[in-house]
C-alpha cells in the first residue's frame, strides 16, 4: 500500500495542532502594552511547542521519506503518535496560563516523554517491516538522539517539583539536539 | 475520474475532527492534581473517538485503495458518511462532561450507528460502480464485521438507559472488532 | 502551472469550513431530551450549510478536473469564492441561534448569493484562460443553473422579511438543482 | 529530497489560519442591523487579513514552483514563516476588536514585517540552494518589492501612534504592492 495518505493524514493533523496552539493565546482586552504581559508565559510555551511539532514533522517527513510501503500496522503506530502529539494544545495552554506552575509543568514533560516512545515504536514498526539492510534502519543505527531525549524527559518530569527553569531548560535542550533534521537520513540517501 | 480529491477532502476532514476533538479537554483553572480529576471522563471519550475516527480513517484509507474512478454519487455517498462523522466531537463532548449519563450516552451511539450505516451505503455504491467481481466486492465478502457492529449499536443504544457501563464496554467491543484495519482487503490486493 | 496545489489548498479551506460549522453545535448544559430541544434550528442550518459546501466542493472538483493550467488570475478568482465561502460559518451560526429571524435568513442568502457570484467569476476567469472551444466551455454553455441559482437568492432575500419559511424553503430550491454534480462535465469528458 | 509534502504541510497551515481568522467575527446577540454594526471593524481587518494570507499563499505557491529540491534547512525557514503568519489570527482580533487603537494596529505592522522578513529568508536559503543561475533567483533580481514592504512596515508601525489611518493605509498599499502574483516566475517559466 503507498504511503501518500498517511503522509498527508499526518500532515493535517500535524498542521492543525500547530494551528490550534495559537488559540490558546487569547486576545487580551487592554489596548496598550500592560495588556500582552500576562501573555509572556503563554507566548513563551507556544513557541516551544510550535518548535516542537516543527520538530516532529521535520522527522516525520525524514522517516516516511526512506519508507517504501505501509502496512495496517504502521497505520496505527503513526496514529498512536498522533494521539500524543493532538495532547500537546492541552498542555501547552495548561503550563502557559499556569506560568510554568510544577504540575503543568511535569505533564507538559510527560506528554513530550509519550510522543517520543511512539515515536519509537513508530519508529521500530517501519524498520521491522522494511527490514534491517533497509536505508531507515541505516540511517536510525542504535538511536542514541531518541534514548538521551528520552532520559532528559525523565529527569526533567520530577526535577519541574525542584524547579521550573530546570525542567524548561531541559525541554529547550532536547528540542536543541533535534532542531536540525535527522542528517543520517539525508546523507544516506545521498549515497 | 480520479480519486484523489476524494481522497484528500477526506483526510482533511477527519484529521480536523480527529484535532477539534481536543478542544473539548478545556484547560483547567487550577495547578493540581484534584484539578485534572473532573476530566477523566472527557479524557476517556476524547481516547474512544479518537480510535473510532482512526478506525474510520484506516479503513476508508484500505477501501479507497482498492478504488479505481469515482463518480458524482460516490462522492455524496462520501459527504454522507463525513456528515455522521463530523458530529462526533459534539456527542464526544456532550457525553464526556455529563460523565456518560443515559442519553447522551445513547446519542452518542446512535452518531455512530448513523456513521456505520453511511458507511455501509458509501461501500454499496463503490461496489456498485466497481462491479460484483472486483477487489472490493470480494474483499468485503457478505459484511459480517459491518453488520455485527450495527446490532450491536442496536442493542447498546437502549442499554445506555439500563446502565452507563454495557454501552460504553459495547461501544469498545465494536472498537476492538475493526481495530486491525480491513485485513480481507490488504490480503485481497496481496494476490 | 500546475493545478494540484490550487486543488490542495481550495479542499483544505473547505473541509475546515465544513468541520468548522459543527462547533456552532454548542454542547447542551442539561442531559435530558429537553436539551437537545432549542438545538434543533441550530442543527437545521447546520445541515444546510453543510450540504451547501458539499455541493461547492463537489462542482469545484468537477470544474477543476476539467482544468489544465492556472495562472495568477485563477487563484486570485479562487480566493475571492474561498472567501465568500468562509463567512458560511458566521452566517450560519447568526442564522440558527437566532431561529431564522428574517434579517439573519436575508444576509445568509446575501452571502450565498455573493458565493455563486464568484464562483460564477472563478468559471469565466477559467474559460477565459482555457479558451471557447475547451472541455469546460462546452459543459458549462449558458450555464442557466448558475443564473437561475442567482435569481432564486434575489427572490429569497427580500421575501425573508415576509415570511421566513418562503426563504429557506428556496435555498432548499437552489440546493436540490445543484445536488446532482455537473452531469455536463462528466458527460462531456466522457466522449 | 521532493517539495511536496512542504507544499502541502505550507497548504494546510496557511488553509488553516484563513479558516481561523473567520473565528474572530462572533456571532453577533441581536437580530438588526445595530447587532451588525460593531462587527464592522472586525470584518474590516478580517478582510485585509485573508487577503495578506491569500498573497502569502499565492507567492509560497509560485516561488516554490520554481523550487526542485528542499532540504532540512529550507524546512526549518519555511517553519519560520509559518510561525509568524500563525500569529495573524492573534493579532487580527487585537486590532480588530479595540477598532484599530494605536497599539494593536502598531503590533499588526510589526507581525507583517517579520512574516516579511521570514519570507525573504526563505526566499535567500532556497536561492542559495539553488543557485545563482537558477530560475528563482534571476525572477527575483534584487527584490526591490520585499525592500520596498519592509520600509513600508517600518514606516507604518511609529506612524501608527500618529493616525491609525496612516498605517491601515499603509498595510493596504503594500498588500496592493503584492496583489498581483510575482509575473517574474511565470514570465521567467515561460521561456
Amino acid at each position: 500500500m503507498g504511503k501518500s495518505r498517511l503522509e498527508a493524514f499526518s500532515d493535517g493533523v500535524i498542521a492543525i495542532l500547530i494551528t490550534i496552539l495559537v488559540l490558546e493565546l487569547k486576545v487580551p482586552r487592554g489596548i496598550d502594552a500592560q495588556a500582552l504581559r500576562p501573555l509572556w508565559p503563554v507566548f513563551a510555551t507556544y513557541v516551544m511547542s510550535f518548535v516542537y511539532l516543527g520538530i516532529y514533522w521535520n522527522n516525520h517527513h525524514h522517516m516516511l521519506h526512506a519508507v517504501h510501503q505501509v502496512n495496517g500496522r504502521i497505520l496505527w503506530a503513526n496514529l498512536h503518535l498522533l494521539f500524543w502529539l493532538s495532547l500537546v494544545p492541552f498542555v501547552t495552554g495548561w503550563m502557559g496560563e499556569n506560568h510554568f506552575a510544577p504540575l503543568p509543568t511535569a505533564v507538559y514533560g510527560a506528554v513530550l516523554l509519550l510522543a517520543a516512545i511512539s515515536y519509537t515504536l513508530l519508529q521500530n514498526t517501519i524498520v521491522a517491516h522494511e527490514g534491517a539492510q533497509s536505508t531507515l534502519a541505516a540511517a536510525v543505527g542504535r538511536d542514541w538522539k531518541g534514548k538521551l531525549s528520552m532520559l532528559l524527559y525523565l529527569l526533567a518530569i520530577p526535577l519541574a517539583f525542584v524547579h521550573r527553569g530546570i525542567a524548561v531548560g531541559l525541554y529547550w535542550l532536547v528540542a536543541a539536539i533535534w532542531f536540525i533534521p535527522d542528517r543520517r537520513i539525508e546523507s544516506r540517501l545521498a549515497r
